[in-house]
């Protein structure tokens, strides 16, 4: 199974390694990590740079695409991007298409979830409605029929991954790379989804990100800004 | 705060990531990757390279540290390696030292966890115990008075982090991280841990580690190759 991670400058690294820490202890899979350029891609916190092993142009037959987030990727649906334009290519001869956190904003750009139901960070579910999906709070949307799946924000991709391990190999494979990385998660807090943690910290994230956006979406729009 | 993640060659890549994941969320860290010298490092699977940023030398102070882990971990214990130096070189002036995974087993090859208790991935027990700490079967062991803090396998990285989180600032803080990075685990199986999975899932697991720990210390013992 020919696996493509995307990359891309200022990407949100758990969103991308999550995933392919579980596909790393799956067996017969052969990973690449897929940018516009061979070389360097730095996250969005700056201190992480990974190496994209192949470049867009070059992979153009992968099995399986997983499409990392990252906050990055409003701006990026909005000035258009590479890595759009190559999930639109490779789709249909792909078997699986999926996404963690606002990956799926890029999977939506590409006109891959049009009218799907669909999963994104808790935050981002008016900019994936935006381009024509229809976003829900779930941590895993499966659509087995179109080979698309979405996984919710940033540490979700875990979930995600041995969801698409099921759907791709079988439960025990699922089950045995579950235990083999040991993840029996248990989280000190409660609080990992808007519907659960305190209501002004959310009110505070979403009001401190919607205005990040509008920094970050400030010199497209000269206008508001 | 001054933040060290640990690299080395065939590292188990979740385990220095995951820590990352929450410790690049969480505000005023600056975080390094250190290594035996600057440059490109890959991991256990070989499909990612990351980079290395400082090396052991040149970065003597860092306030934490995290030490991950990697099957390779039971090879440098015997062989000795840099990192187990620079480990006992930083401690005194740290504030956290922090492993995941077989991270714990450098941990104890420092001298760390001399006679404490300390957790590490469930397949690696005996050899935590080899090195002089009590191994017990916990997610997470905090040692506030000596500033040392142990996760078990791989993903248990996130959940440690986020406690060590909250050990350095508060309970708040790392609530945020967890509803910022959407830390709402749901596994698709109860079977993360080795007291849980099928035994016979475990046992098997459990043989092909122990063969694959005999074949990578062969050539370093020849008469029981």
């Amino acid at each position: 199974v020919k696996v493509a991670i995307v990359l891309f400058d200022k990407v949100t690294a758990l969103d991308a390694l999550g995933p392919y820490a579980v596909l790393a202890f799956t067996p017969g899979t052969e990973i690449s990590f897929v940018a516009e350029k061979v070389g360097p891609i730095t996250d969005d916190n700056g201190a992480l740079t990974m190496q994209a092993t192949r470049s867009f142009d070059d992979f153009t037959d992968p099995d399986v695409v997983i499409v990392p987030g990252g906050f990055i990727t409003r701006r990026m649906v909005v000035t258009g991007h590479p890595a759009i334009d190559w999930l639109k290519k490779v789709q249909p001869q792909s078997t699986w298409m999926a996404s963690v956190c606002t990956g799926a904003l890029l999977m939506a750009s590409a006109g891959l979830l049009d009218g799907m139901r669909a999963t994104t960070h808790w935050a981002a579910y008016e900019d994936l409605e935006a381009l024509g999906a229809i976003p829900e709070h779930e941590r895993v949307i499966v659509h087995r029929d179109k080979g698309i799946v979405t996984g919710a924000g940033v540490s979700a991709g875990i979930d995600m991954t041995l969801r698409l391990v099921m759907e791709m190999l079988d439960d025990q494979t699922a089950q045995r790379v579950q235990l083999g990385m040991e993840y029996d998660p248990q989280p000190p807090f409660d609080c990992g989804s808007p519907l659960k943690a305190p209501p002004e910290m959310v009110a505070t994230m979403r009001a401190g990100m919607a205005e990040s956006k509008r920094k970050l979406l400030a010199d497209l729009n000269p206008v508001t800004s």
